[in-house]
């Protein structure tokens, strides 16, 4: 295969060498249009910086990004806290890139990173990615990248993550246990695989108790606060009340305790609750909340430990594996 | 007085002009000493880029830059969100820095954004800032700064914040009318001006309503929940125990439910509780949560308005305001 250097992407491009280093290193002698047409080509023909210059450049940046879609989310807040901690160890900063669980924004971001502006790049996806060939681009110009949480598991590199199938489990046994049958399903449905898994987990516990399935308890909600309040206020009000709910993210828990106050309907009495989440008031709420506690300091604190083993050791690379740090159900009010 | 350019920056440090040039953006083909070097004698002589290059980097970087102390805390979540509705907006990206209320972190943060990397930089001081002259020569190099927050009244740009001083007094007073004059303060005292202020707030409602100040009741928690438990558990334990505590910092709310549950005391019959806080969940508390809530989203997107307005128009300057925006007190079952 022919070696794509600077001079070729130069001459394909007509500019000078110097430019399209310039480009890459995020100048500002170079403009914008310029630099994206750069990084378009040197995508396209897969261009490597020779070994050099990338050691040379991790002398320099000292810096690690985090792309994550939303710090309103203590799982997120705690992660990053964790991931700083070790990056701190190392004498690097943070800087933390937010995609608003958009994931245009989060291939912008991709992109821009792959001047060498971070040394690495610890990345939870956003909801509306389905396709990594950004963070295979990072890969591939030797910026390495783990994943953390909303992982990839297709993705050949480390990846963090909690036991989010057996965990979906343990929620519904739960509430099985405590005597419920008719059992709703919060979540946002798509094609990440910690949604997935944790809607597998609750289907798989529903056949193993000979529970059927209810298609109207399965609720897909949206990101749009508004439309999920509406949407969990007609599943508490329809005829066939479920009698309890499994939130499978931290903001429905929320939602459902702002419903039923609405309607005046009395947790744990009228409708069980149980969430994923990583509230650090979820033991002072009205009736206090039994919760799938992530270890999410420890999972921000593990992605970041792969990646320094990385970045501390001139010529390593990323294994391709998957670290799974278990979630724990701790037992409150709201499921009594 | 002499003019500074790259020139003289060379002679000085008996490098090339170019050299200086990378240095100063940050290329990687610069070693960290030598950048370290540039930068310090860059401030040092007060080097201004010049115009023109700064109209370049303007076009070319697109991103501007938070610096905050925390993000496990909702007032700095949803402020983030107001700050990136606005640069998203004007097509720009964010960058977060997070200094974990350490002075120097903030200072090496502020140095290291004196290359250009980003186009402007919205700051709100850690705990242990005394000094902005970090924040200064940022000003001075061309990079405008817009305050929030932890704002200091001194610096000469664009602050926004709340009506710290107000809300100390109004949540001060509420209690007093609640029939309380056993009154604690809790927080952190620095020299932050927010802190300064909410803390006079609450003297002078004391002082208005002819309440001694008893310095028993003042508690100077610290950043480590631990000891702030500790502190405040001995408090509630006294002989002579308040009737009501005003927690100045939302964090320490939480403490004291958590040290009520430990005493078996009850709120709001044993002792009542209000706080400063955007928690989400401040409703659903058991007891709801008495709050003095601030316009944190909007206060982000204000000082987002007022950096955007300057980044927007070549040649315009930061004016040096203040910018007010009231908080609320927001009545619930912890102060009935």
């Amino acid at each position: 295969m022919e070696k794509i250097n600077l001079k070729r992407l130069a001459a394909e491009l007509n500019l000078s060498s110097s430019t399209i280093s310039r480009a890459l290193n995020d100048s500002y002698e170079v403009s914008q249009i310029t630099k994206q047409k750069v990084f378009e080509l040197a995508t396209k023909l897969n261009y490597q910086p020779n070994p050099h210059a990338r050691s040379l450049r991790k002398n320099g940046s000292k810096t690690v990004a985090i792309i994550i879609p939303e710090v309103e989310n203590n799982f997120f807040a705690l992660a990053i806290n964790g991931i700083e901690e070790i990056a701190q160890q190392n004498g690097f900063h943070v800087l933390i890139y937010i995609t608003h669980e958009n994931a245009s924004k989060e291939v912008a971001f991709a992109r821009h990173l792959l001047n060498g502006r971070v040394d690495g790049v610890i990345i939870t996806l956003s909801q509306g990615t389905s396709d990594i060939s950004h963070v295979n681009d990072l890969l591939e110009n030797n910026i390495p990248v783990v994943f953390f949480d909303r992982i990839c598991e297709d993705a050949n590199t480390v990846k963090v993550t909690t036991n989010d199938y057996e965990s979906g489990y343990m929620a519904t046994e739960h509430l099985i246990k405590r005597g419920c049958k008719k059992i709703a399903y919060l979540g946002y449905i798509n094609t990440l695989s910690i949604s997935v898994n944790r809607f597998n987990g609750y289907l798989a516990a529903l056949q193993d108790y000979s529970i059927e399935k209810n298609e109207l308890y399965i609720l897909n909600c949206s990101s749009s606060h508004k439309e999920s309040y509406s949407r969990v206020k007609n599943l508490l009000n329809s005829n066939d009340r479920p009698e309890a709910i499994f939130a499978s993210v931290e903001q429905l828990a929320l939602t459902c305790y702002e419903a039923c106050a609405d309607l005046n309907l009395k947790i744990p009495e009228d409708v069980k609750i149980i969430s994923f989440s990583n509230l650090k008031t979820a033991a002072f709420l009205n009736p206090s909340l039994t919760t799938i506690t992530q270890p999410a300091y420890n999972i921000g604190k593990e992605a970041a430990k792969e990646l320094f083993k990385v970045l501390c050791k001139e010529g390593s690379h990323l294994e391709n594996k998957k670290i799974v740090l278990s979630s724990s159900l701790i037992e409150r009010r709201s499921t009594e």
